[in-house]
């Protein structure tokens, strides 16, 4: 277990690189913890949580809604919780986004730290701060940016991780590749997914890499005014796909990111939309789709990136290279609809 | 309309004293504001809101909990609120609470202020960003600490306002008055509430002078560790039995001020019993109640604010000097039953 800390403007956030989550004792208190975890990650890895306080919630994105904050406070409640408790989210990003956010608001606030057992959530979800809930069909609509206390990472849980979530990790492994890290980037056109799931200090690397690459963006600019908003490269379309056609978040932000880097093309001259789309394809991601565009739009309208009549969209100078530009509403629709 | 500005640790917020509703406008931008406020106050004020967007909620401490929360938040999405809205409370704690929690997960946090319309609000509730809701029992179980933007102050909205939430609020400045200003103390022993009620000037200075003690316990201990424990004077009590008997506010805190006068007595060597008692009855508040006080102290024990196996308690010096001493509580239970 190897311990580094990161500063962020409000707090500094201890992450436990190369751990274990038997280790989880020697960060916090066992009896002043709360664990919170999911039915699926329960079963493949309750016998790790022996004599832990854990609530287990419904595994799914459709939970990670207020009735599931209000039963997590019930049993918090029940089981003593106060000021002085942690709370610990062990799981992907439902879990994380939910567990970060009722530890911001039980109390007006209390500490809590993450295990991540997704790719998605060891490279992404667990870090920055953002924590939050959905509301009808408007994701992460309630929430809130607070740093966690401290990240342990154990890449021992992955292997109960079925593949269809490995793939989504990867589309964001990808997509920080695409904007800021070239290099990274020729690594994953070398590898198949199958040799990081084989080779444990390959995805050690890979997955501590991503996490700092995150890190940095959200250190330099935490309350998104700017570099942050980066990390929506390939989302502002996917969110608008993934409610339509059910895609996964990954399948979603896949066609995202192969659409934004064609409207790269028509306003920054970016050339490399082959390549992108190769390693996404490599990676068992899927890259054009069929869609209603004008109903994609529409939604996209609705995003809550969106400030007047101009929307911010992510695009690729180069790979290794993104850029955030206002592009007028109008000017992305027929963008959009020419595609 | 006099603006000062007071600096908090995350956040400075704008005082504006001796203004008026009408000069909301100057303040904030209409077309990216949406109001908050109850029943009550639409019916007594709605004709000063006509061309704003405002949401009118039920009044009552018992809608101060997540099922309105959640019905805001619709509301907010439907008005088309976004992260460039301003929220503005109209009204007493309850919706200057809800307004606060709501604008600081809405979007993870847009901006907000609000307009106190009770003596309580102005001089408390407004004051410090601590905003939330109750869960059952628990009151202001979840919540966060957010400065609003600005608080605007229009005594005139008091001319509507019950005799009962009149006594209320000056159970807080009496608090105030305890723990931190003799001479308001002395004011207030050569006055009544019916001065204060007729004398525009009068009430002026009193509730500025108040806002000003309360804004300077917070600005000296936002987080609550030390000094900003003392506004819970008469609380720790009071809270308890304010449940227990359906008090008001005002009575529970009256009461539970009395009972820390005399746990004053033996553990500060408080001997200014009789005039805080007398103060408190020239404002029409009770002050020895005949109570449970087994069940008292099984509520109080639960009470967020313990702490293992201690409590901390505030008493008196003298008046105009709270202090806050952790009591064990076995101590304190043995004292409360005795008295
Ligand atoms: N806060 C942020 O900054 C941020 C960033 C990106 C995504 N997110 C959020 O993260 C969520 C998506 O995260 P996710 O993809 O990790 O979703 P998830 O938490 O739903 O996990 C995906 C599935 O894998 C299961 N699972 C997780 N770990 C497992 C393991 N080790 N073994 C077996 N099964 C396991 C889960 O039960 C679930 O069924 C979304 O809600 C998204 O909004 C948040
Ligand atoms: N955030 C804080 O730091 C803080 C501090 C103290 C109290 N509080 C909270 O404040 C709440 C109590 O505040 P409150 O006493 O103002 O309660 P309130 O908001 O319920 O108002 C009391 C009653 O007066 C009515 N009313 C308000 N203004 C009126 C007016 N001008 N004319 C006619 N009727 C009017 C209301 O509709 C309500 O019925 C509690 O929920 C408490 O937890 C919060
Ligand atoms: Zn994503
Ligand atoms: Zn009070």
């Amino acid at each position: 277990m190897i311990k580094k800390t990161y500063k962020f403007s409000t707090a500094s956030v201890d992450y436990y690189f190369e751990g274990q989550l038997s280790q989880l004792g020697k960060i916090v208190d066992k009896t002043h913890t709360v664990i919170i975890t999911d039915e699926n990650i329960f079963k493949a890895h309750g016998n790790k949580l022996k004599n832990w306080n854990t609530i287990v919630l419904k595994a799914g994105e459709e939970f990670k809604i207020q009735p599931t904050v209000d039963t997590i406070v019930e049993q918090l409640i029940e089981l003593g919780a106060d000021r002085k408790s942690t709370l610990v989210g062990i799981g992907g990003g439902v879990i994380t986004d939910l567990t970060g956010y009722v530890a911001s608001v039980y109390m007006r606030g209390i500490k809590f730290g993450f295990v991540p057992t997704t790719v998605l959530a060891l490279v992404d979800a667990s870090i920055g701060g953002k924590n939050g809930i959905d509301v009808g069909v408007y994701k992460n609509m309630v929430g809130i940016i607070r740093q966690p206390s401290f990240l342990l990472h154990d890449l021992s849980l992955l292997s109960s991780l079925p593949q269809s979530e490995w793939e989504n990790g990867f589309a964001e492994i990808i997509k920080h590749a695409c904007i800021k890290d070239a290099v990274m980037f020729k690594e994953l056109e070398a590898h198949t997914l199958a040799d990081y799931q084989k080779k444990k200090s390959l995805m050690t690397a890979l997955i501590k890499r991503n996490a700092l690459i995150k890190t940095k963006v959200v250190q330099a600019d935490e309350f998104e005014s700017g570099d942050r908003k980066l990390l929506n490269y390939g989302h502002t379309l996917g969110h608008a796909i993934e409610n339509m056609y059910e895609l996964s978040h990954g399948q979603a932000i896949s066609i995202g990111m192969t659409y934004a880097c064609h409207i790269s093309e028509q306003l920054t001259g970016f050339k490399q939309t082959e390549k992108v789309v190769n390693l996404l394809s490599k990676y068992g991601l899927p890259t054009y789709a069929e869609f209603d565009k004008k109903k994609a739009f529409d939604i996209l309208q609705k995003d809550k990136k969106k400030v007047k009549t101009e929307m911010s969209y992510v695009l690729l100078n180069k790979i290794g290279q993104g850029v955030v530009k206002n592009i007028p509403l109008t000017q992305l629709k027929n963008i959009i609809e020419s595609l």
